[in-house]
């Protein structure tokens, strides 16, 4: 079996070119995306869309989403994984199943087109979350390539996939919003340390195995630059697999939550890991239930909406 | 003894109304600040300077400051702290008794003047650090007022002093800057929470007591609003002793270095402590070694050079 993209190495990092496309299809009139924004993406690895969705339907999102993260401690699946040092919801995964809304999100014809322009396939959900990051004391989340852990840990073969974050409170500069390195999904970077058994245990919490040393974060970023994705609730920030990404901690009042679909190309489903002996649970990366999307039209109304 | 500002209560938060001026000089025509600065400060607690250094000065200010922190850290004092989870130094205390350069600073007229107009006396140095925050893993500091501790735990009766802060890397809104909650210097927040024994030996990494209550600070940046101090290196942030202010954590490669100077009025100094057993040391607050400042004039010349 190729490896594309060996990573993991037990006494070494690698950096090397990125082996695939980024634009999987050649922009057109018809494209669901500006000619500008299509060349975006293709450059900086990222793309933010304001407006997509009307206040009415940003509404009934942020209130779905209230609900689901002030579930009971006591009665949240194992796929509600909490903060390190408190009772509160950090992220919950296969957020499609425990919400329609989502679902219905998820295939929204403004996400889902938009997604099978970029990859050139049909897609499907590689995995679906909501991320919460609470006021005073929402933790940072490290450097890191998704693109990194999807293939070592859940064997997706190629960069055929993407990830739509949609802002469910403000984003601003002060509290933790996304922080990208423009141009990094063009290098791929092996990273240094063999992944542990049960990885996904710990590194939800705090990702210490599949990140870049430092000096490399460093020199991309000199390279590059570092962009941020801010804008209010309702905003979507579209980002390619393997765009270094990260956030900072947050002591503001101001919670942080924005919810993500992965997009994966139909025809880049997951194999066996290539840098794990054991495939991570499926509520983290789907593998035997796929489902390709039928993108939907119309607005989307809240649970309990009429 | 008149206690104006109780606090450290053991059951309770208790919010008054500030007892004391914020502007201890009117404002006339022979003012180190335009009106407009001395009406800003009143207003919102804080005043953010550019350009009062040159060029050079900065340069030659912020090689003294890389000097000091690559100290080995077997031949680092007392008043070196590092940060929580590594050897890396995060506060350098009495700055100016490490460095001829910043005692010079810190007496210049540019600062000394406007800190002499601010509180309407004579001012020496109630404290000097050098403040350091990595790239990569550089901690927060939560929300807090420094008149509550040094009222607290060194004995400063009344809101009459001021912080000078003196950006030696560039602050964006990235990395981590100082956050301030604009005029909450007019209210004080009598926190819950007795004073440990030796309450600095771990209040300097991560502080517990001594701070408001989460809601308690929602409340006020509700009311009042968050600015953020940012600027080139060389820029200067006055803030009033009694300002809430904080920072977020940074997770990005770009360092953040202050050099803080605490201007306390000569008529102002430290009596026994109002909610602690026994004094911090002489090295987090002076109470013994009391030198009026005399403003000196001309350009700042970096340790070394001509």
């Amino acid at each position: 079996r190729v490896d594309a993209y060996p990573t993991r190495h037990a006494d070494r990092e690698t950096i090397t070119d990125r082996a695939d496309p980024v634009l999987w299809t050649a922009w057109s009139e018809d494209a669901p995306l500006a000619r500008e924004q299509a060349e975006h993406y293709e450059q900086k690895g990222y793309l933010v869309l304001r407006d997509l969705f009307t206040p009415d339907e940003v509404r009934g999102l942020m209130d779905v989403s209230r609900r689901l993260r002030t579930t009971d401690p006591a009665e949240r699946p194992a796929d509600f994984v909490s903060e390190p040092a408190s009772d509160e919801v950090r992220t919950i995964f296969r957020l499609d199943e425990h919400s329609e809304t989502f679902a219905r999100l998820a295939a929204d014809a403004r996400l889902a087109r938009v997604a099978e322009f970029l990859l050139g396939d049909r897609v499907y959900l590689h995995q679906s979350r909501l991320n919460y990051k609470p006021g005073f004391k929402g933790k940072e989340f490290y450097w890191h390539s998704d693109f990194e852990t999807w293939h070592a840990e859940d064997g997706v073969p190629r960069m055929r996939a993407v990830s739509a974050s949609i802002l469910l409170t403000d984003n601003t500069s002060v509290n933790g919003p996304l922080m990208l390195v423009p141009g990094s999904h063009r290098r791929f970077i092996g990273c240094r340390g063999a992944t542990p058994e049960d990885n996904h245990k710990t590194s939800l919490k705090a990702q210490v195995v599949g990140v870049p040393q430092p000096e490399t974060i460093a020199k991309l970023v000199k390279e590059h630059g570092l962009d941020t994705a801010t804008g209010p609730a309702g905003t979507v920030v579209f980002f390619e697999c393997n765009t270094l990404h990260g956030s900072n901690g947050n002591i503001t009042p101001f919670p942080r939550s924005n919810a993500f679909f992965v997009y994966n190309a139909l025809t880049n489903r997951p194999s066996a890991p290539f840098a794990a002996k054991t495939p991570r649970p499926e509520w983290l990366a789907n593998r035997d239930t796929i489902t390709p999307l039928e993108a939907r039209r119309g607005a989307i109304t809240g649970e309990g909406a009429a």
